[in-house]
Order: structure tokens, then sequence, then C-alpha cells
């Protein structure tokens, strides 16, 4: 991101910096101020009375807060299913801690006229047969990075089914809850029926109030999940940074009457617009992204000369590591190629893909969507 | 801590919010200011001139650094030697990483008429023994918490020829080196001949600038080190907060000509002389701390009435938690009882001591000096 948190937040935290405490250790929970306020938010949401002693965990970042859980669940051999194209953090996070992943695909299905990221989808019997004896979790990640999907009820309906009959640990990394486009419904998982007692939703300040460096995180799940998790939480960092904890807390209390929320929402779809129309002008194929603020073009119709001079790094990897090395020197716009989200297996599937982040302000991609005309002359 | 960091340092902070880009991400390694102000600080101290891309690591607060030197390192069955009493955080993190803890204790031999923290002594010969096949790493903690004492050149000489011979990993914990009395000499372990290869340092912010909320520490050591524990880190918290990492590079960068160092140990003197006189007064023994804002006291003298009402929590535990207790409620002096930071075996060593803490304000000291004259009619 290239734009700051929200001065009332910021403000918040230049005067929590003011205050003895809260320059000292935290609670390992969390502040109880912050506890409170992701009560107070997300009790609703979650259709519940959230209790901040034993529901609800702040932690250092969302990353941490993910590390934390499989520190506190895996034990060596344990799978876990991760959906791909999958946040890179994933996958490390899940081998440090004894986990090995287990890699089921979105695919593509753009065939309409103006697909969107709902057309990346689950087979769900392959789903079905990725679970072992072993499986432990499956992290589901909505609105998804980097498809930019916003999972609709009815998959969230048929994965908390196969979680309940093979009784495995959901998480639920929404850490993009908040950046949905079109009235689209964000559903929680959490809230489906059955669901509450084993799955933990991984939520983020840094996402939510453009602070990515803050490092505050929060997971939300049963006590069954939290408890183990704050033990681990405890001894990975003892606590997570009290004065931004303090601002976060104060963006949570005051972001509805400040009607903070829709205008970001708006900030990022103007954002999201400003991209994707300089695809439209190419006339390049993308997934419309109905959340987050990615969206993944396809790549197959950029074609370099022959001997293009690409270096070490990009050679014998997808064809989109060239296609992005390729985009980055010739108009200069930075992307991410799209089959290092998917495991050696599958990478076929994502080597069609640049993954675009359009958390820049408008004048910045406005920049980028000049540039991006320069793409013309090696389409095909 | 019940005092707030240093004005210029906080300063620093509110001004880091306000730029956006210290707001986002840094990088997992540390933000290159930090690691420059690092540098700058500690090559001298080190004897060599760091390699700020290599040698130093930026973690989000010392302990989740040193847990990632045990996730970077410790495969499982390893074996990692503590000296007891230890920093509490030591054992569960060795043991979440796989690594089997392993006991070596400082022996109080507080025979003179002033002992001091320096009266608690290795038995070398206990240590050798300690050392097997399995052995990977030893850690060290100078200045000492919860004994204050500063280890020797000649105890870290010979620590660091076990290390030698046996191809160990020390792991110096030196979050108090800054706080270290009476003319005294902090020996970095890893300015020994030889040690630099096999050690790894790991510093505060927190401490340093009064600061324990901000979670911001850091490692040095070599490249074998350092970059395997970046790996780790990477994934634990991917990277630690921003505006606190600037706000400490301003304060390593300007400690020196604002003369930060020598008026917070006099501060620190201060109410470590305002703690013992206490002890003094009531002619009760204690180890004078050399380093670190702890002193631990004899409580073998204090006795309670028989049918003292002890709560369930302390029953079955040393002497040490029935005495910590009888001292809070009679009066009204918190401390931490020593056994606690000792293994079952070993237990009894540290049940006749109680760990006091001195990073308070002179006022509190006074008035808790006031109230420790209570337990005169407890001494026997």
């Amino acid at each position: 991101m290239n734009f700051p948190p929200p001065a009332f937040v910021r403000e918040a935290a230049e005067k929590a910096l003011s205050v003895t405490a809260a320059n000292h250790y935290s609670h390992p929970k969390g502040r109880l101020r912050l506890r409170e306020a992701i009560k107070k938010v997300y009790s609703p949401q979650f259709g519940r009375d959230l209790d901040v002693e034993t529901e609800i965990q702040v932690t250092s970042g969302a990353n941490e807060g993910q590390y934390s859980v499989f520190t506190a669940f895996l034990e060596p051999g344990d799978e876990v299913i991760l959906f791909e194209p999958f946040f890179d953090q994933y996958l490390p996070s899940v081998v440090f801690n004894g986990g090995v992943p287990v890699y089921v695909p979105l695919h593509p299905k753009l065939t309409g006229a103006k697909p969107t990221s709902n057309d990346w989808v689950i087979d769900f019997d392959e789903l079905s047969r990725s679970i072992t004896p072993r499986t432990k979790m499956i992290i589901v990640n909505t609105p998804h990075n980097p498809v930019g999907k916003v999972f609709t009820r009815e998959e969230l309906e048929k994965i908390a089914a196969l979680a309940e009959q093979h009784n495995l640990i959901v998480m639920s990394d929404e850490v993009y809850d908040f950046l949905v486009f079109d009235n689209k419904e964000h559903v929680r998982i959490a809230t489906l029926p059955g669901m509450w007692d084993r799955t933990v939703t991984v939520g983020s300040a840094g996402k939510l109030f453009s602070a990515t460096g803050w490092r505050v995180g929060w997971l939300i799940g049963p006590p069954s999940i939290i408890r183990p998790t704050l033990a681990a939480c405890t001894r990975i960092v003892f606590c997570s940074n009290s004065p931004l904890q303090e601002a976060t807390a104060v963006g949570l209390e005051e972001m509805e009457e400040r009607g903070y929320l829709p205008q970001a929402v708006k900030e990022y779809d103007e954002r999201r617009l400003t991209l994707t129309a300089a695809f439209d002008k190419l006339g390049m194929t993308y997934s419309h992204p109905e959340g987050t603020y990615f969206v993944l073009l396809d790549i197959s119709t950029v074609h370099w000369p022959e001997n293009y001079p690409f270096p070490e790094s990009v050679q014998g990897r997808g064809r989109d590591f060239k296609a992005c090395w390729f985009i980055a020197m010739e108009v200069g716009v930075s992307t991410i190629p799209v089959s290092e989200f998917y495991c050696e297996e599958h990478c076929s599937i994502g080597e069609n893909y640049a993954r675009f982040a359009f958390c820049k302000d408008v004048d910045t991609l406005k920049r980028a969507t000049e540039r991006l005309q320069g793409l013309r002359r090696f389409l095909r």
C-alpha cells in the first residue's frame, strides 16, 4: 500500500505513545481494550456474544496468528488442505510446524464474456478425495488472495459438511473481510450450523486500517482453539506491540460512526476499476475480483521476442514467470506470477495468470494503466 | 516498568506514524535504517564491522528472536543447556521447537558479609558433565535474569572453551547489556577468540528504551546463524512493526550525543539502592545485583503463622511460593518465587529466594521499602 492509515487511527497511536502503560507489555491475549473493541465489531457478524477472555486472541499480525494455530495444533505428519493458488506463507508455516500440505486447486472456468473471480471453482470430488485419516485442518481464505474470489454460501456449506464429516479444524483467513464489491455477501464459515466449534477466523488491522506495518491481527474462535493458540503466542512473541493495539482499538470503536468502511471500500472500488479499465482497453481477459485488492490477468496472449534476454532466475519456472519479468522490464509494472501460488504438480494451472495488486493510490494506478498500454504490440 | 520511554524516542515514533511508508511492511530482516543504527552502536562493541545484510536480524521483541533461532536450528531431540535460574520463556520455547532442555544450576555461595550476584557460581565440572553428543546449543544470559549476575570474562572463557570443544551454538541473551553497575565490565562471549562464528547475541529495544511493549529486538551473529533465523522470522511474523523500528533507530542513532545511557543507568542505580536499603534496614541477606533490574532476597528468615491460609495454588510448591504469597498479602509487595526458575530436580536451590524487580520509579520503590519494614515482625 502506498497510502497512509486513516488520520483518526494514526492520532490514536500518537496518543497511546504518550501513555506510559501503553508503551509496556500487554497481556499475551491482547490488550483488553482491543479485545473489547473486537467483541463489539465482530459479535454481530458472528451472531454471538464473543467472550473477550476465551474467544479472542490478539496476534502480531494475522501471519503470526496463523503460525501460532499451526504450532498449537499440528503434530508431525498432520495434513493441512490448502486451496491453490494459496497465500504463500501457508506452505512454509505448515511445514515449519511439522505439517504436510495437501493441495486442492481452484480451477479457472473463465468462459463468459465478463468472467469474475467466482469463475475460479472448487472440484468438490477432488476436495473430498484429498481428505485422508491424517487430515487435521483445512485452510479457507475468503475473500481470496490472489484470486479475489468471495466464496459463496453454497461453497462454504460444502466445505463445512466435509469438515464436520472428517472432524477437521477450519482456519478461515478472512483478512479481506471488509473488502467485498458489487454487493456480494461475505459469508463467515464459522457462522454456518455446527461450524463455530471447529473454526478459527483470522483478522487483520493491517488490511483493515491500511497499516500493514503495524503487525496487529486477531483470531476469533472457540476456547478449544483459542486456549492452545494463546499458549503458542505467549511463547512465540509473548505479546503484541502495545501502542498500535491501542490505536487499533480506537479504529474499531469509532469506524462505524465515522463511516470509515464504506468510504474505504469506495476508494478501493475506484482503484479496482481504474486498473481493470486498462485491461478492458487492451482487450485482455481477467477475472473481475469480487473482493480483496488483487486481480488475476490472463497473460497467455502476451508474446515476447524469441531471443528475449531472460535472467537465470525465471528459467525453468512457469511461462508466467517469463511474462511477469517481461511486463516489468518492457512497461515498468510489477506483478506476481501465479504459478508461484501452486505446488509443482499443479503449477500449469496458474501459468496463464499474473497477479496485479491495486492497493495503490489512483494516481499511481493511472500511471500503471498508461504504461500497460505499451503491452498492446506484444499481444497476439 | 512504570516509567515511559525517553521523550526523544517517543517523538521519533510519532514522527514515523506520519510517514506513509513507515506504517507499512518492513523488510523481514528489519528496516534498513534500524539495521544501520544497530551496526553503528554495536560494531565497536563487537570489534568488527557488522554487515547489515547478513549479520543483523531485527525481531519482534528479543523473545521472538530467540524463538526463531530455536525454530531455525533445533531438530527433535537436540539438547539445549540452560543455566538455572533461567528466564522462564527459554524452557517452553525450546520444547515447542522439539528441543530437550538440560539444566545446569548456578549455586548461591553467599558467604561473605556483602554477597553479590557474582556469588552465584557455575560448577564447571557439572556443566561439562551435562554435555552429551545430542547437545546443540547453550544459552548464556548476561547480565542475568533473575540473578543480576554479570558473567566474568573467566566464566565466559570456560563456557566458550566447552562450546568450541563440543561444537555448540551459543545463544547469548544480553538484553540487559547496558545495565551494569559498580564499574563491572559486560563481556560479550561473541568477542572471545573463535566465538563469533558460533554465537548469536540477543538485544532488546524494550529494555534499552523502557518500552517493553514495543516488541522490537535484534539478533547479531554470523551469516551461518542469521540466514536460517531470517527464514524462521519471515514465516513466524513476516516482519516486525515498522513505526517503532523507526523510533528505535532514532534512539540508537542519538543516544550517545544525548548522554542517554549514563543517565538511564544512574536512574536504575538509584532504584537499586533504594530497594536494597530496605533489605539492609531489615538485616536480610540478598545478593547485590551487578546488573539488570532484579535482586534476589534470601527469604529463609521469613516465618509465618503455622495456620496461615495459603491458597491451593502454592500448596506443593517450594517454600518460596508460600513466602512470596505471604509477603504479598501481609505487606503488599509482589515478588516472584525463584524455584519457579529451576527444574523440579533443582528447585530446592531456589527455594530460599524471592525475585524483586526495581524497574519502577523511585517513589513507588520508596513506598515498597516502607511496606517491607512490616516484615520485621516475621523475621527469625
